[in-house]
């Protein structure tokens, strides 16, 4: 049974995130509906991160595996003519061994996180970046995300529904950049928890607000507590922009 | 009563187009009805261009005219505030002089047109480019671009539904480049025939494609013949960029 590696670009404002839930389509049942129309045989998808509702993906990674021997640009252009009507779009798709697993051999998760710094509101950005009209200090919010880099206890930053066995995490790179009307969050680590995106850039935008001093953050992240966190960012501003592999 | 001067964006996908019509909603009807939630009066908005249905606009100009004298940043907000649930936003209101006329008055209006040449379709930009998978050669369209620049009787690529009264038209700029994955075409103009940039860029494809020769389209543009006009573009890939006025 070949196995398949899938770089997806999705929208994920009409989605209830990526994974599979009662209350609402998600983006993997959306490519298991379409991966089961092409190849007449019910398919799992596993996907690399499990984005939440209103997250976005420009570089979302999943396996695959397929009872025929497909090539694999067959089965990109197939996938892409069955989800013709969703805004989900496969990218790449490439045969990779089958101890390939787009969760587990993961070795890197590359986020970034928009804030619109303009006057007006978004139009055609709307549902894609987090609006803050008045001005951040990006280069505090720089300066305090530093000390979020490396190998931490981030049960501050963790969803109380985090899965996760532990909430020890190393986070490679936190840079915080003006880039013309907006302030761009540049996230990674080999893997996140639930929310630590969001809860470090709305902890942050609190810092670029001047409310919170630049040495909050590693005070908030010393505590250890959840209540320590600044508000979750809203999903709207969040890209999964690529997962990095060894092989595959 | 005082006239604003107001700079819109929005996005043409869920709108039947810029103008007020029997069959869905427009982007004036809903400026129209938010101008008279917030001054409590009937509003009628006079726009630039009439972008058709699925067009966007980064900078489309309109005016209005208000009983009362409000301050021009407090139309700004107060409109946003009750157009907020559509994708369409007012990024200035300016007060000008009563013989300023949005339509009239301008003296240049510059649209862009983007065709996507990725591999895979949309996702993020679904109903914002036009998605040509197969490479065109963006140096022959600019070449072939260039015959349209200047006046002309545009009847070839004039919609058969055009109002104006001449199809003479002087075009000022028709720039085709590469631009990453996208191929961008910039025109400009102080005036525009119904569907002439998407019927330029239609025909600038085939160009691209290698189907016409280069010489193909001065061919097309002096026969002054509506069937010799390549297909219209589809509205997606169509932004309505800025218009400019010598005073206001």
């Amino acid at each position: 049974m070949p196995r398949y590696k899938l770089t997806i670009e999705y929208d994920g404002g009409p989605f209830v995130g990526w994974q599979r839930q009662k209350n609402g389509r998600s983006v993997q049942l959306a490519i298991e509906e379409a991966a089961a129309a092409f190849a007449g045989e019910s398919v799992v998808v596993k996907g690399a991160g499990r984005t939440d509702s209103g997250v976005h993906a420009l570089g979302q990674v999943a396996h695959i595996d397929l009872a025929r021997d497909w090539p694999a640009d067959t089965v990109r252009d197939a996938l892409n003519a069955h989800l013709k009507a969703e805004p989900v779009v496969v990218l790449a798709a490439d045969v990779v061994a089958n101890d390939f697993d787009a969760r587990f051999s993961a070795v890197a998760r590359h986020y970034r996180y928009r804030i619109s710094q303009r006057r007006a509101p978004p139009a055609l950005d709307r549902g894609r970046v987090w609006w803050v009209a008045s001005p951040v200090d990006d280069k505090a919010m720089h300066e305090a995300a530093q000390a979020l880099v490396g190998r931490h206890d981030f049960t501050t930053f963790r969803s109380a529904e985090c899965q996760a066995r532990s909430p020890v995490k190393t986070l490679d790179r936190l840079d915080v950049a003006r880039d013309g009307a907006e302030v761009v969050v540049a996230a990674s680590a080999r893997s996140f928890l639930h929310n630590q995106v969001r809860s470090m850039v709305g902890t942050l935008k609190k810092v670029g607000e001047g409310r919170w001093p630049v040495a909050a953050v590693a005070e908030a992240l010393a505590a250890r507590d959840r209540s320590r966190s600044g508000p979750v960012a809203p999903p709207d501003g969040l890209y999964l922009v690529a997962v990095d592999y060894w092989l595959g």
